[in-house]
């Protein structure tokens, strides 16, 4: 019973895989880079997109936003006149806890790739699952809460080790809060050493310059990479 | 493809109601009150516990903690002389983003249910798909922190609507944020008119003394139901 188990779910994720790269190929032909955002649900992603959004310079972004249901957050990134297109997961098992390869290749039609450089693809706030699916991104962020406690690295490890930026969010709260840096930090590298990471604030907007300097140098740098 | 996956879906939820049962009929079988706690990462859920259940009375109080790896949540109870019980979900897929009933029915040989009145199961961080997974509980507890915001209970309208109680946590931080309160408490009776609420603070204990009489009023108020 175990091992056939075992045997569905690699084939779902292999399947999930082939996907990712047919997603990545039709990206690579319309020259855009793609971001997966990820955090627990109200770590700040859609806030901090508002912020880092605003003023974003030649680098043409969009954003494509994954949610069970509701579109709320898209509703919020539409007065930035950037292109946002909603993607809901709730057509699948009660609404899907994350975003998978398919369900992004299902939206490429509604995406205007040739108008854009960089695609920001905000994930269902989940911190187990989304970690597990490649959509097809160059890079993934993922944004960590001062507010969530310093343990979150150590259990939720996979998704802190799958990333290429951590953002530690809400560092306006500090003051207020029990949280030691430190030892979230030490634990951070004990799970993804040498990570690269920002401490930022979306709502006084500390440290999002920093960020949207790391993003838009994102499309100069991949093409080094390539 | 759609019509076998949603088949295939039922038929999982149909399997984990039935062992749900099951161990419901056991918890029955020895008088064990059953609540599940869930949440987003980082809600408090822990700490809340921490704070319950010292001072908790005449009303014999066990834990199982249910993470995707560690033990450091089941580690901090420990101090306060209640059984507690570790059940890991990462044999799953990945690491299972959720309890269900066939993993809680794979700790009963480890509770010791003949020696507690209330079983609290403190559930992975996730406000998806633990909202989908009956595990045999009496009641369902979810908390939501004011970090996390105003929108929560219409972006994860299950997880609010199946619930019999939802504690707003962290409400010492509330000078600190843009949080709404009256909005969040609509958009709660959007989605479950009346449910019952406590504002908490598990780091002032602040509400926490209500919530006590309600965890331990439980065992008596079931009684009176069956």
């Amino acid at each position: 019973m175990h091992r056939v188990k075992v045997r569905v779910v690699e084939d779902a994720l292999d399947a999930n895989n082939t996907i990712a790269r047919a997603n990545r190929d039709d990206f690579d032909r319309h020259d855009v880079t793609v971001v997966n955002l990820m955090s627990a649900p109200g770590a700040g992603k859609t806030t901090l997109l508002e912020r880092v959004l605003d003023g974003f310079g030649d680098v043409r972004a969009g954003v494509l936003e994954g949610d069970v249901q509701g579109s709320y957050d898209a509703d919020r990134l539409a007065s930035l006149h950037v292109p946002v297109t909603q993607l809901n997961t709730d057509p699948g098992f009660g609404g899907e806890c994350h975003l998978d390869a398919n369900m992004v290749r299902s939206a490429l039609p509604a995406l205007p790739l040739e108008k854009i450089d960089l695609l920001v693809i905000e994930n269902v706030g989940n911190l187990v699952c989304p970690a597990e699916f490649r959509v097809g991104e160059d890079a993934r962020i993922m944004v960590s809460s001062v507010t969530e406690g310093e343990d979150k690295p150590l259990k939720y490890p996979l998704m802190f080790r799958t990333c290429e930026l951590v953002l530690v969010n809400k560092i306006d709260l500090l003051p207020h809060l029990d949280f030691d840096m430190d030892a979230f930090l030490h634990n951070l590298d004990a799970v993804h050493p040498d990570v690269p990471r920002m401490l930022v604030s979306a709502r006084t907007g500390e440290g999002v310059e920093a960020w949207r300097d790391w993003l838009t140098g994102l499309p100069a740098r991949r093409e080094v990479a390539v």
